[in-house]
């Protein structure tokens, strides 16, 4: 078990009036014990929480006059530790998928998994089906792209990607969904928190459903699985915004955080990509 | 109310065993009544039936053995008349949407709201939010669009087609979608059956979330709405199709069909593309 | 006739031994006497001249060590008279156009022609054919898209922008290209320097081949093109990049200019977005 | 040498006046000698003979009038044998490429080099420079793609081809294409008749720029190269459609054969994918 304080601050100047929506709370699932949380607002905005999403996670919504906004979300939540599946783990075959995950195998606006099947039978369909043919998924894109900020933008997809061979870590995430999804796993995108990331931000990884539970992956494989925490999962990043805005708005500065405070996180090396998710 | 007799007929050759899901059958919802329906498989399968979507519709798994099969729906539906919405009907403001539509304000896989945020505004902004809107983004749609079937193909997106300018049904719901999305409207695709449909296929169209209910609406004006009856609602034509399958398998024909059985359906003359949805 | 004085600066730092081939150099022509030029590299370098192009113009090459890398282009150009070209000028009909000119036909990697058939014809089909209809190409361009410096790369096509509908000069120059070849126009992109483009750099723009002879449009409109001279001519961007490197460097710096030396000026008002070019 | 007896007929449907361009006859060079060669037309045309493109092939234009039309086009060609490059032919460096070859690195409608440098010097950046790498080149695509007729389109490009992993000759050119250029490699498109072809069609394969001249490669080994006879070369396929149309006018039957009539074609086996060019 970890306990983790994190955070993030987002500043605004505000034209026009604004409809926000953020994603940027931590869940609070099984996995994920939220011992605190605080969410304030410089001015003071009247906060709608809702719930979206398979995994019910929250969304804060507000109404934001005109000048200076300042929104800082802090929280401490204690995560178990991560469960190493064990290598033979199998995946589902089509006809035992339950109904509720049969969405997450349809390609998405950044996972165009329809396009990419022949590479990826190609290419993966030798390895046995299951936590070893993620595996190799997860290894195939963490050694034939890289990572290379400011390389892609909002609307780069995984077969942008695909091409161009770099990105940052929603790109390898969706990269990741699509090659599985193109493999009859169903896959998710997860937002989240995620200490050591250097630099910090927030940070995008991959469930993936397996033998009746979704597994996360990183292929990124830049912070310890151990010291994620999740805000929410979704089809890809466009389910998935921090924050979105209709109105007239700049961002001036963002800054997130995550730390582990304790001696709970024995087992976080970087490069153990894999931890069973319990939601 | 008119009762709406329809069915399709599906024929495949099964080289492997087989794993389907179809979307085939009639919503069983307020404004659509199901009578009576019948799904017969040749040879007998083991059929298990899914709830999936926003709708909660109805998708039927099975397994097949290799060998010719054959699937056969039919049912008798009651269907309410489509009440006409008032031409100054509201579009919510984006702060009042409900948290289950959100979703559908997303960009998906083949309806790219993100990338057409600046031709809506410039083309739709001036006229008043709300019904009028959506009319005119249908009427646009109807009247950039030639209808030619066999000019685009499954992996075809609305920006494909907003640059070819022709498409088949599926092809102008994701236009008209992705330009509400675009415009702030939470929109969705619906798959179904037409009455009047020429030539007799299953219809893809949409509905659009305005003042507190989904509305719908078909840029095709192929078929009077008040002879459409629905199977289910998803995010695009991904969520849709009538039949999914993991193993090896040809199709060797299609066919669908739907009638107005009776003196129920008075006002449905083509071209009028609106109607109320109830669900 | 006008008198410009015009020039570059490009700063670089090569880490290891670079091939660069620099496309900065005015077109000598009978429109354009080049009264004098210099080019200087610090530290000096071996220069080969290369003419490439359906221009023949000018290209400099050289391979460049480690270092810091200087090079500096000053050339002083006399320019005729834009002619006004007649609004009643004609298009050759497909069957008359000269051999040469066909290619400008084709598609090409920035001008996908082949998609927008059906838009261009739509839209602009019922305009006369000729410089009538290359007008109204570039007022639909001029209004339809937005000048937003930043909104697009190297690799953003017309097809792209045409979606966007926000783009630079290039961007401009290569929708109008595109949408001018699905007419049956033949076009090509010209790369030059521009007085009073503001801010100053190098300019993209286009010539449409009417009536036997190349006329030279800008959608831009932000330039008077009584101040444009040439570089080059070639399909598409992709034909006149000012640098080409193979090897390692990083650019420092790029400064460009070009201004109007005396009273030959007389009717560069911008706006005035066509004039007849003599090559 | 070989004697290649080789053809078309196309057979049309003119509704209204059409303008045509054909590109169907063999290129007379030193490798190809026009031994005969006949073009008939039903009824009979006006035909005009223009040179164009970097190897001055023929393009036949004609116009013409409503009714049914057909071309049929013959010729006995002797080719030279082909000579086996060896192994380890040199590309040249960048810097000594001749001016006249510069325009074959830029990318081109099909083949956006620029969008493959990453996977390309990724893959192929380990084997050595020249033949050996453009060899390394062809047997990634001849063993990454599969021959799918009916899989891709006339829009379809190099970078659609390399994510959907099959395709049809000119696809297979495209995608080599893409790579040589990523790499720094000059290449272009070739049309051309191949005996052995099967079935029997135009045919679409490369030449790379080495060592001072053009060397043939077909990535889709499937007919033997000493049996190609060229018709014209450019950028990629949308310098080389066999016929481009202005009018309104209906195909109704292509019809393309070659046949080696002679003991001259001794190494013809299929799989011998080089071969030297001599224009």
């Amino acid at each position: 078990m970890a306990t983790i304080e994190l955070g993030c601050q987002l500043d605004y100047q505000v034209e026009f009036e604004t409809s926000f929506i953020f994603q940027i709370a931590a869940l609070d699932s099984a996995r994920q014990h939220i011992v605190q949380e605080i969410l304030t607002c410089q001015p003071q905005q009247s906060i709608e929480v809702c719930r979206v999403g398979q995994l019910d996670h929250r969304v804060h919504r507000m109404v934001v006059q005109p000048g200076p906004f300042n929104l800082m979300y802090t929280a401490t939540v204690e995560t178990q530790p991560a469960k190493v599946p064990s290598a033979d783990l199998q995946a589902y075959v089509h006809s035992r998928l339950p109904c509720k995950v049969l969405e997450f195998l349809n390609p998405s606006r950044y996972c165009e998994s329809d396009k990419l099947e022949h590479f990826a039978w190609d290419t993966f369909g030798h390895t046995p089906a299951g936590h070893a043919r993620v595996q190799a998924v997860t290894d195939w894109v963490n050694s034939h792209l890289s990572y290379t900020p400011g390389s892609t933008g909002p609307t780069t997809t995984a077969c942008d990607v695909f091409l161009l061979r770099q990105g940052v870590c929603r790109d390898f995430a969706h990269v990741t969904i699509a090659l599985c999804r193109a493999l009859g796993m169903p896959a998710r995108y997860v937002a989240g928190y995620a200490v050591k990331l250097d630099p910090p931000d927030f940070h995008g990884f991959v469930e993936v459903f397996l033998d009746g539970d979704w597994y996360l992956f990183d292929a990124t494989k830049l912070a310890p699985v151990d010291g994620f925490v999740r805000i929410g999962a979704g089809r890809d990043a466009a389910d998935l915004s921090f924050a979105t805005l209709v109105g007239n708005t700049t961002m001036n500065q963002i800054e997130v955080w995550a730390r582990d405070t304790g001696a709970g996180m024995s087992t976080g090396e970087t490069g153990n990509d894999t931890a069973v998710s319990l939601n």
